[in-house]
């Protein structure tokens, strides 16, 4: 192949991919995956599985193409790998062409298949910055999980050190313990816990009301560090906005006027 | 008719409806035809049965009296209709004249009348923003919510795959599953569902912590939205209120009057 | 008694309940009584149950010699009871007085003493003030409050009109389905009361979806009215201190400054 | 030892313990006695309980150099104990050095040797701060806890004087009911209590309604009292540091500049 019908190719290909049209048939194809999906968790007759199966192929099959579509429109090959999305979808796609016999990496074969599902976030620019906005949040809240995770594990140590006698389900390693308190702070039948090791320890409670408290008072410090970073965020892009908007000169810059005023006003009748 | 006789009638009626006895009157009889309708919900003695069935009657002629005078009283007859408010209110008292004999569609005749209770929301402005209010909040949301479709959609799909011979009634098929993960994200009984799937698949308590972080991350990322999103609409409103009010100049009209003074004393001393 | 001594005597009461060390005295009582009220709930052996009911009238009497100090104290005898917490101080003092023998009637002079509690708000101001900003944040919640009862009610008359037969203990009229809903909202075992109604009628989890949505999403808004009105409070009153303090000019000041100083400049120079 | 040696070994030692791979080192060593705590949890076999033994020696002799590193190191030694984490450090060092025989007390000297896991806090600045500002925060919610208690007080009391004789398990003394209404607030389970109750005292609901919407009120204000305060904070400190940071004049700047501009004008010109 020349080069130049290489680069008509790879022009074609760019404009196919930028499609507004072409962006809403693949939506449409992930939609109609995901309810193919959806479907082969139902007991189907026998006819229907295969009419299941071949979309099932067809819908792999177009997403290969899709994804060389998008391969060969690229301007930069190089890049094309650069960009996580990409090889997610490059991973999802090629994975799900293997062909499985074996009845345990059905599963597996079917979990891939699962996950195609999140093409979604990586096709719709609004999710990809929801998701990358999120992950942004995550470090921020950083010392505040470690804190969270301290005060988790002294309290399933603590509960495995005395309860593990009393309930081995619940209590008899850390990693249930941790479980266990996990269960607490949902508030999930948090109270059948206590009452069975209150017969034995009687001042047990205690050590459910503290770790509620705890956590709770650690919870809200997290929900509250997100809403105030979140509005500071937004004040600063606001009042950014509108300073720009407006011209708006700062209270400096009046007063360098003055200044100026005064100078002039100095010399001019000194 | 003469055309005279029906303005004068219009004229006459656009005030009565527009009177705030007439509508506080009306906003009683919405209290009573409620009310009707919790009486009817307990065992009644066969003669307060018919007290009231007679009863809805009066009622259901009273709103369609109360229609037609609303909408006499309308100077513009096609307009009327242009307020869903008023289609809602015609449908719902149309529909309670129809006779119903069939024990079947009983249940759908007092359903309709007990719409009527709607009507509350209808005649008392103050809910009508409201329910405007939320409804316009909701659009924003529109990304947050297809997010939290999806990793709940995904969810059930590994769900059901793994857990279906499990516990069918829980997992067996994705509608199911989609219920049985609304259910643990309001951690209810979520743990009872947990254990079970924990005796087959060892590590499934990690299906569950994901999910549960990730819906309660995506939910709190919801509500801060809002939250911004109300105190911005808020805040700008404010600022605008405040500068309307005192009058206050921006700091851009300070600078205009600043260079105006210097041209002044340029072109005086000068 | 002459006038001048029964000026004295209320000059002298009148510093005597504006005296720290008294107001100290009175919370300590409180306190003390508030024991007391626990301690009954305890078995008692005989003897400690004579020395309780000898300290429980030594607390009733000494609040009555406290509120009768406190009204002599009062400069203006009128105006004592104007104050709704001097109502209620003296209403539950004088109903401790009076001596009760009958069984049912002695549990409503338990409850009475156990109100005594309640006097701690009437005398610490920081309670009082704290009561008052909460109730004064009840009627702006008014409408919401409606909103959120109109949709208990109507799904109250549609879950008893279609699942009464079902289960009459949560469904059977509309008083219980409103409890019924209630525990709903809260998720208590919600799936229980879902999965009878769901065997009969299998859509009936939209009826509680729905609901749960509607009253979730009503809460928040509820709850983002109360922070949105807060905040707006606290940034008015802090923008005030802000002013006052610093003595800082508004804008409008500065440009009446400078077309002051336009008009001097024109005047002079002219 | 002569004055300059001493002098000399507090030096090294102080730099030592400013290092920051010293501290790394010494937090790896923290994050490795929490996994021992961890294993021991877990039933070993014989051979892997000494080896434990051996690494829970070796942790707590190490913790003991690190101590008396870190005292040596510190330039002012009746500093040393002023701060409480380094009481708390040495408190839970020297008592991890006690030989327990006794099985009672051995669990105690488990329960001392996951208090080391605390020392994280002590060891890493950030968390330190973290837990400063939420104790900080902790005396500004004061009254709104008192008045929390005072309302769980009277729901106590209240509750244990008529519902004692149906559940003593609930409801036998105040201590009891305070942990039953601890429970009803966290929603776990509280229709079966109310139920209960409801079948002697049929409006008993109203008493599980009114607690649940007292407590719920002012645990939202409490909630709503630390985001104003701590959003209050940050915007003040906000203020502030854009103020510096621009060197921002104030309004009341440019108004002296302006009067002093008038005058020169008079002067001149005068």
């Amino acid at each position: 192949m020349s080069e130049v019908t290489n680069d008509k190719l790879q022009n074609a290909f760019f404009k196919l991919r930028s499609n507004k049209l072409f962006e809403l048939f693949v939506i449409g194809i992930i939609i109609f995956s995901a309810l193919v999906i959806g479907v082969k968790t139902y007991e189907l007759p026998e006819g229907l599985i295969s009419v299941v199966a071949i979309l099932d192929w067809t819908i792999t099959i177009f997403f290969l193409v899709e994804i060389i579509i998008r391969f060969i429109g690229e301007p930069d090959k190089k890049r094309f790998f650069h960009h996580g999305w990409n090889v997610f979808d490059t991973l999802i796609v090629v994975m799900s062409l293997v062909p499985i016999e074996d009845s345990e990496m059905a599963l597996i074969g079917r979990l891939i298949r699962i996950f195609r599902v999140l093409r979604m976030v990586s096709i719709i620019p609004e999710l990809r910055m929801l998701l990358n906005s999120l992950l942004k949040a995550l470090p921020q809240l950083g010392y505040v999980m470690l804190m969270m995770f301290i005060i988790f594990y002294i309290y399933a140590a603590v509960g495995s050190t005395f309860f593990a006698s009393i309930n081995p389900d619940l209590w008899g390693d850390i990693a249930v313990s941790l479980l266990t308190l996990f269960r607490v702070m949902t508030f999930e039948d948090w109270t059948d816990v206590m009452y069975e090791t209150m017969e034995v320890y009687g001042f047990s409670w205690a050590y459910y009301l503290t770790f509620i408290f705890f956590t709770a008072f650690a919870f809200l410090n997290m929900v509250i560090g997100i809403v105030v970073s979140v509005m500071e965020e937004e004040h600063q892009q606001m009042a950014k906005e509108e300073a720009e908007l407006a011209g708006e000169p700062t209270l400096k810059d009046i007063q360098a006027e003055i200044a100026e005023l005064k100078q002039l006003l100095q010399s001019k009748t000194g």
